[in-house]
């Protein structure tokens, strides 16, 4: 998830960084987080950036850097990361989304779409919209053919109550309840657009909508919100933890294998070629 | 799938087997299938069956034979195979359903029902119905996060005509041009209930429903079907190759990955505990 930078300073480095015999292009990225350390670059293992990067290397036949929307925890899924990278300008953006797959040595990440977008674009800092879906398979037993991509949570929740409870964190409010000790944001304080939380046969769905969000702060909505679907919680405690402004007073942090970034929205002004 | 034997030999060394202080249960089973060699016990590598009789000996402290539906080849998947096992009358089914899962050392493998059944009850032998689902992705980039669960195919398919060319195969039939070389079973007529072909968003779902399947049979159809689909072959072309009786006039052999068994149905009277 986002971290705080100058945006000012990002901008001139990739100025520098332009060649005249490139264009940019924003790419969508697939991938199944199972046993990687996450999106970005670490040393610790395999990241998506870091296969991506690559790929464009061996596609370009030039030190390629690629800029994602920002991070995701290890283990977590992405249906469409987005991120940004310079071409030669003899690739289209077909050969870009080709080119990319032929040489990503991983086939836990897909290349879904490229589209050329102006040399000014930065698919961190011009995204103004980040969504997220977090998977929770509520049943006795534990599914084989979904162990990587849920949730397993032994007892039936309460959807209704759950969704109920969702309504009081939706809007502009200090979410420290809700953030990981070790998020690096300056400000705990953050604007979510929307929240809610549905069933589909034997799962429940909590989508999350913000401009940016905290380290951890949708998988902690999903813990607490387990609370309440077990009923341990009623809905109006959401609004206390809430207010408490205080991590030890929310539910635990759910695990990795249910989140997934769905969706990176960009203004089409971002998006034109100028 | 299915292999002939005789009913009368099978059901003879089941009685024998049968303990007084036992009771049947009938169990369903999902599996993701990705690296196990199948159903069936082998040499070559891990199965469904050796996991399961695996957890079953250490719950019952005896050895327990469990019998399948009928097979399912490597790398095929189970949303609910079935099965039967006898186990102490001690071990309710809550027991048994939580004990085997306890027990069983894959997470690929999860135990999700048992049904107290009558001691003549076979899983095999009683069945009426088995139901098959193949996962076709029809999109020019792969899937990271469904890799070993769908076929990719990277052009459109015309779902349309394959469900049209789909009726042809409804009914009793000589399915010779549909069944593997390595078919043990002694005749290529079978009777197919149903077999639908439709879109759900990315995906082409291809349901069949019959009493028992010749071996690689849905996999030779989602073959056919697929080249119906790409316009190579009319929806009519179908029916020739049925009536050719000649497998080398169909389709490939469709990967086993995007092969489902959904569904084992036994008439209510099989179920009854006599």
């Amino acid at each position: 998830m986002s971290q705080p930078e100058t945006r000012a300073e990002t901008r001139a480095e990739t100025r520098a960084d332009t060649r005249a015999d490139t264009h940019r292009m924003l790419i969508t990225i697939e991938y199944d987080g199972t046993g990687l350390v996450g999106w970005q670059r670490q040393n610790n293992g395999p990241s998506v950036q870091e296969y991506l990067e690559a790929a464009a290397e061996k596609l370009t036949s030039r030190k390629t850097p690629i800029q994602g929307s920002g991070r995701t925890d290890a283990g977590v899924h992405a249906s469409a990361q987005a991120a940004h990278l310079d071409v030669p300008t003899r690739l289209t953006t077909h050969a870009v989304v080709n080119g990319l797959n032929a040489w990503l040595n991983c086939p836990q990440i897909s290349v879904l779409t490229a589209r050329r977008v102006g040399q000014d674009f930065n698919a961190r800092f011009d995204a103004t919209e980040r969504s997220y879906l977090y998977r929770i398979l509520d049943r006795r037993t534990p599914s084989a053919l979904r162990r990587h991509h849920v949730w397993h949570h032994r007892t039936k929740l309460n959807v209704e109550a759950m969704q109920k409870a969702a309504q009081y964190l939706i809007g502009n409010h200090d979410f420290t309840s809700f953030r990981a000790t070790g998020c690096q944001a300056n400000s705990p304080v953050r604007t979510l657009n929307s929240l809610s939380v549905t069933r589909l046969e034997d799962e429940i769905h909590i989508r999350a909508h913000a401009r940016s969000f905290l380290y951890h702060q949708i998988r902690n909505f999903a813990g607490s919100l387990a609370l309440v679907g077990t009923g341990k919680w009623q809905a109006e405690d959401i609004r206390m933890v809430l207010e408490a402004c205080d991590r030890t007073k929310a539910g635990p942090t759910a695990p990795p294998q249910g989140l997934y970034l769905t969706e990176i929205e960009y203004p089409p002004e971002s998006l034109a070629q100028k």
